[in-house]
């Protein structure tokens, strides 16, 4: 565990909580066991978590880190996330008065606290800890294929872009299977999933040559001793940024089963509208599960579609959309429940055993 | 320019020169500016370069250190590449040697020289210099397809695997191109590359999120005074521990043009003989050209098949079988000139124009 999970926790979102860039926020809320006592930001001071987000959970939104003390944290976690990850200077006085406070700092953006000398020796005299749970370890493998060889059942989520929902997906996939009684491990593979989980490997912070082995290794970790395995994607094979890190992510984990993850309101990669825009799901499916054959054969056996923002008639529409286009079972599982995709996932298993 | 391209190099390969891990080695002899006046290889002490690879180069091979010395070199250049690019804990006395004896280090390794304090503490005692060729830059953007608008015409090599002659054919292209009165530019995304060429990425070091925009940065550099680009490609699609690299570069570079390269021996991916047979030509042409479609759309214009080993009727046949599969001009261009391919990329620009 990379910190105690029943740590108390301040979230840090000046400006951004509830607005798009505070997937991390939103996803420790959400999922991880730690106690959320306080969120800082001052444009929705005064609401609650449940109120901005709708996530069940009465945690008061504050101005100030000042105001946030008073809820007793023993962490300070920057909740947001960029896409080119580095810290705003701005937060750095924030960052600095939660040391003083005798806050541990937990950071899963690209720049690292540990490599900011005045951050680290604010730490140093405060005692206090500086968590970038985003640093990968420091000698990893290249990938060989060698997740093919394990007992588990390697189910990963794939998607048509970031944040769409891959990271929650895997987490209610690996839900339902404990409820009924397999037993089964998610793995964390981005930030905000090492936060939730405790432990993992950042796969977009690894170096190129060693994405696939460094998602090799996690899955290896808990292949033995589990029924089933639910990796977390990330990116999509067709975002010209991300490309690159979704593949050796999809390579490395060699996956028998894959959840295609879309945003239903989303028909371009990126939230900054590039010139790309995302093809049909159904195309998307064949081709994920074209690149995952020349390691393993794979089949996406559902989609998981994200339909927050619309009413229930308009989710109703977008999933049954959805399975007239690939002739999947289709749900949102925040909303609805990942029973069904588990239930996809199963028949998936019966299949290949 | 990272270093002089005038300095005079001893290359270090002990016990591998010639022996298919030291392509760096054999790629600067063959096409760095830099003069080349000896090898430290003792299994093949007393032999040429060319007696060893058939590389034209008289440089003696020689058992030591200390016998290379006598030709006066600049700098030891390590010319050995491990997939997993770490440095052999015996290759550091002689490291410290050479830093003794004047010389500064080039490194193309995962491992740099500058992270070890005994190495860092000779080269500052004695003055020298410590070149690794793979750290990437400290700041670099997220790939945003920014390269399809660029003027230049860019042509990126693919292949089957690693190591089947992807820069040597992006090289060879360069020199026909320049030789025919274009204004080109090569674009080094590997160690060797670089160390040939003077600049550029390792893009296999770049952390994952970073791949694409670091391609795309040396592109933009380049491709507003040239008619042509070569972007020198990595790895490949369908390996399993590189794959993601290959993606990342692939889209990052947007080209408009792909040679396709392959080790006309090779069956598998990987020397060590993973069990991932390598697909048809034709089939990975297809894959390529559908996963280089989502951000630009890009045909694979001819093949590159290194066929060194082979006797020229063994070559010629097994050119004209890729010739067969794939409907495409394919040579060898280090046996037989690039012209052929060169004409292929011309077609496709005045085709695109």
């Amino acid at each position: 565990m990379y910190y105690s999970q029943s740590a108390r926790l301040a979230i840090y979102a000046p400006g951004e909580f509830g607005k798009g860039q505070s997937k991390t926020a939103e996803g420790v809320i959400r999922y991880a066991p730690n106690p959320v006592v306080a969120v800082i930001d001052s444009t929705e001071e005064g609401r609650t978590v449940e109120q901005v987000t709708g996530i069940p959970c009465q945690a008061p939104i504050v101005a100030s880190l000042t105001e946030a003390m008073q809820y007793s944290p023993d962490a300070l976690l920057l909740g947001t996330a960029w896409a080119e990850g580095h810290m705003p200077s701005q937060w750095k006085p924030d960052t600095i008065d939660a040391i003083k406070n005798g806050l541990d700092i937990i950071n899963g953006l690209h720049d690292f606290l540990a490599d900011d000398p005045e951050i680290v020796n604010y730490a140093s005299l405060h005692n206090r800890k500086l968590l970038d749970v985003r640093r990968p370890p420091d000698v990893l493998p290249v990938g060989s294929g060698k997740a093919i060889d394990v007992p588990a059942f390697i189910c990963l989520t794939v998607g048509s872009d970031g944040s769409v929902g891959k990271m929650t997906t895997s987490l209610e996939l690996n839900s339902v299977a404990r409820a009924r009684g397999y037993k089964t491990r998610f793995v964390a593979t981005g930030q905000t999933g090492i936060m939730i989980d405790g432990v993992g490997i950042a796969i977009d912070r690894v170096i190129g040559d060693f994405m696939a082995g460094a998602t090799e290794r996690l899955v290896l970790e808990v292949a033995y001793d589990n029924d089933f395995v639910f990796v977390e994607g990330q990116g999509s094979l067709t975002h010209p940024g991300w490309s690159g890190v979704t593949l050796g992510l999809l390579h490395g984990a060699c996956p028998q089963a894959m959840v295609m993850c879309h945003d239903a309101k989303r028909t371009h990669v990126g939230k900054d509208k590039l010139p790309f825009p995302i093809p049909k799901l159904s195309e998307l499916i064949s081709l994920y599960e074209m690149m995952t054959n020349y390691v393993r054969p794979a089949k996406v056996v559902g989609v998981s579609l994200n339909t927050s923002g619309m009413d229930e008639k308009q989710a109703r529409a977008a999933l049954s959309a959805a399975t007239a286009d690939t002739g999947l079972p289709a749900t949102d599982p925040v909303r609805f429940g990942a029973d069904e995709l588990f239930d996809a996932v199963l028949a998936m298993r019966g299949k290949k055993s």
